[in-house]
């Protein structure tokens, strides 16, 4: 019996006997009468058991962190402040947490609580978002299974380096060091793209969900050197195509979310002082607004005196000040900006006719700045293979991937949605190392 | 519009006019009338689409390997040895495979298919087992999400090693070497486990599926790795209720891709000459035995004469010799095999009161061996913290752990699950290494 069912459906409960397990947050009573909220991770509300006529001793031990079964009657109670409790028939079984317990009933700082990884989510900010967050990892997959999306197990070890850029993690064995060969490189994958591509010439529309990985010497709220990354790729699709299931995507998961953890959004909202419902609305109930990069540049030219970085033109790799300033003061929607100049995007994009950009687009959400990054691939193998020279990427790495062009690859797209940002947006919690259990940063590995 | 809804429904679709999408797998004709099948990856069964009247010079691009889009009238004729056919109206758009495209009309080996793991997919054995594949990964999320698990991303790069025991990867930065800190070790976690344990307590039901490695020096067909693993954790669960779960778990989801991957069952049957069916009927209709590990010894002993490994005693960590006789000549069904000698078991396991076994079960199927192993974990902190010393593992880097123990665990249980063993199983492939994209071994790291 979970207490969020209980806790919502309070009528269709009245007057059972139940036994309920999970632990104290909150204990205060008397000889005479004891009120114990119990939480057992359903939701963060909790489950306010009446102990009357117990020994008083014994509901001592019921202190916040303690673990508890309790058999009781549910009433149903509408005038109250409380809707529903429960009226304690027996104390099945308890453990009584240690009196260390560092989760006890005082504000902590959030940077204090990633110092113990292994018990923060037993706070209610926490358990709030690490709530969202399964949530909104279960509804993604089971969009993609309601639309017969292939569920692809990109490696995580790979002798490609996904991007032909970037610093990444190196493995090796313990016991054997060149574990995978003495001439093979093997490195952490920083995107299932590329082996993604092969499965979508075969199965068409396919998704990855899966750690990533990067190296990068960054210390800042919005890094993690492990974090989560949806991969849809799409063959027969184009960059619009990209585009609208993007935004499909994100609306059907944002919402479905937002119903199912209504009193997760309810508390964060008011812990943090952010309209979470109205900031997601902003999604579910408009659409995206697509702009080219060249008229964005326009944009932002206007008011080049409001950025740090004000070289504003053509060649610009915007930075999170300039995204955030078209989607919060320009556009004041989120939006899909496309056709980037190829200089500073990956390799295998579609290059467009016009010789400087590629068919390739961001879209930017208030607040985050990039939530995903996507592009129609370049079937072209000539087009594909001088580019890879001309970023001076291995061509016999990538041999097999060049390859894919020949066998009956009509073109495919795709975009990544890094999940912790879209963490990070839906919770409105500001740091991303809170919108994972175990967050892994430069000089940063607990547990 | 999916290929395989056409051919399950042909009825309703008979005079409709569609266009499709996907890669020839078979071309026959003449200059009077041709007959292309065509694969969209839905199902491993083509669609064979007829195209009359048409200009054979450029029906001739069609050879296999070769995408197109087709548009054309679908036709129900129950009559005919195919049930449903197109009649093309239009060759809307086509791209021809090279002429080196290597998956052609005749068989090639699995071995061989091994050397391009970014084209086998497009064999129909191939296709048939990654189907498969995808259909019981999504099957286990819906699983768990309907019985409202938590889906916790354990960390994958850790400081922590599961097991105690085992090769593991190490993991360095290419830039900064020691990336995690100068005095961190940072491997690839063999478990999600432990840390899975941690968000037990706290919400309750959880589960983890997520990749996991081993630098392990095998090179069999049983050995992969880097390997996908779920892992339920349950507070207040003990032995048994693991055991229901992992009982109901496979029911489920077997049960489930069954049904949804009637073509691919069909094909691999004949083609393996396997009744997959009937195997896997052995766990959606029947229940699994517990056996006690002492009364498996004793009946194993009885047999001994049949192993290599003849030495049957208390204390035998069994082989897979002996594991599939129990199965499949003395109990011929599932088991589940409890209370093992805690010598060659893990130091969280509850231990028993005779002191020499600890709470924990495999799960044992026919043909695989061991497809689960789980356990009730040990949750009083001195006998935990005992076992630690006794074992020489690191107490310093185990403290965390032991923490739980001292704030509310009022014990769980979990198991973890070989996700590509169970592909082995409910395919029928023989080899692991064809159970996985692009597995991973001891010098192989294709792409």
């Amino acid at each position: 019996m979970d207490i969020k069912d209980i806790l919502l459906k309070p009528k269709s409960y009245d007057q059972s006997e139940l036994t309920i397990s999970g632990w104290v947050s909150y204990f205060r009573g008397n000889e005479k009468v004891c009120f114990v909220e119990i939480n057992d991770g359903s939701t963060i509300k909790n489950l306010q058991v009446v102990f009357k006529g117990f020994d008083f001793k014994l509901l001592e031990n019921l202190k916040p962190g303690s673990a508890a079964v309790i058999k009781g009657k549910i009433l149903h109670t509408p005038g109250k402040s409380q809707e529903v409790e429960m009226q304690a028939l027996e104390l099945v079984d308890y453990k009584k947490a240690d009196e260390d317990y560092p989760i006890q009933n005082k504000e902590i700082k959030l940077e204090t609580l990633r110092e113990i990884p292994h018990l923060r989510h037993r706070t209610k900010v926490l358990r709030a978002v690490m709530l969202i967050r399964s949530t909104l990892a279960q509804e993604i997959h089971k969009y993609f299974i309601d639309k017969n999306f292939y569920y692809m197990n990109s490696p995580i070890i790979t002798s490609n380096d996904g991007e032909g850029a970037g610093e990444t993690f190196e493995v090796y064995g313990s016991e054997i060091k060149h574990f995978f060969g003495k001439n093979n490189k093997a490195t952490l994958g920083v995107t299932g793209q590329l082996h993604g591509e092969s499965y979508a010439v075969g199965f068409k529309k396919i998704y990855t969900f899966a750690p990533t990985f990067r190296a990068e010497n960054s210390n800042t709220k919005k890094h993690l050197a492990e974090f989560w990354m949806v991969e849809p790729e799409v063959a027969f699709a184009n960059l619009y195509d990209m585009i609208n299931l993007a935004q499909d995507l994100l609306k059907n998961v944002l919402e479905k979310t937002l119903e199912k953890n209504k009193f997760e959004f309810e508390f964060l909202s008011e812990f943090l002082n952010i309209n979470l419902k109205e900031r997601i609305e902003l999604f579910t109930k408009s659409d995206l607004k697509i702009v080219d990069y060249r008229d964005a540049i326009k944009e932002l030219e206007k008011h080049k005196d409001k950025f740090e970085n004000k070289d504003i033109k053509f060649g610009l790799d915007l930075g999170t000040e300039h995204e955030r300033y078209l989607v919060e003061s320009i556009f004041k929607c989120p939006i899909a900006l496309i056709n980037f100049p190829k200089a500073f995007k990956a390799f295998y994009m579609h290059q467009n006719d016009d010789g400087n950009t590629v068919a390739a687009f961001d879209l930017l959400i208030p607040q985050v700045g990039e939530l995903i990054g996507g592009s129609q691939r370049e079937v072209r193998y000539e087009k594909l293979k001088q580019r890879i020279n001309e970023l001076n990427i291995s061509e016999k790495d990538f041999k097999w991937y060049l390859d894919l062009r020949r066998f009956g690859d009509m073109g495919s797209s795709g975009f990544g949605l890094g999940f912790e940002r879209l963490v990070v947006y839906a919770t409105g919690i500001e740091n991303i190392r809170d919108s994972i259990p175990y967050p892994r940063t430069v000089d940063n590995i607990k547990m």
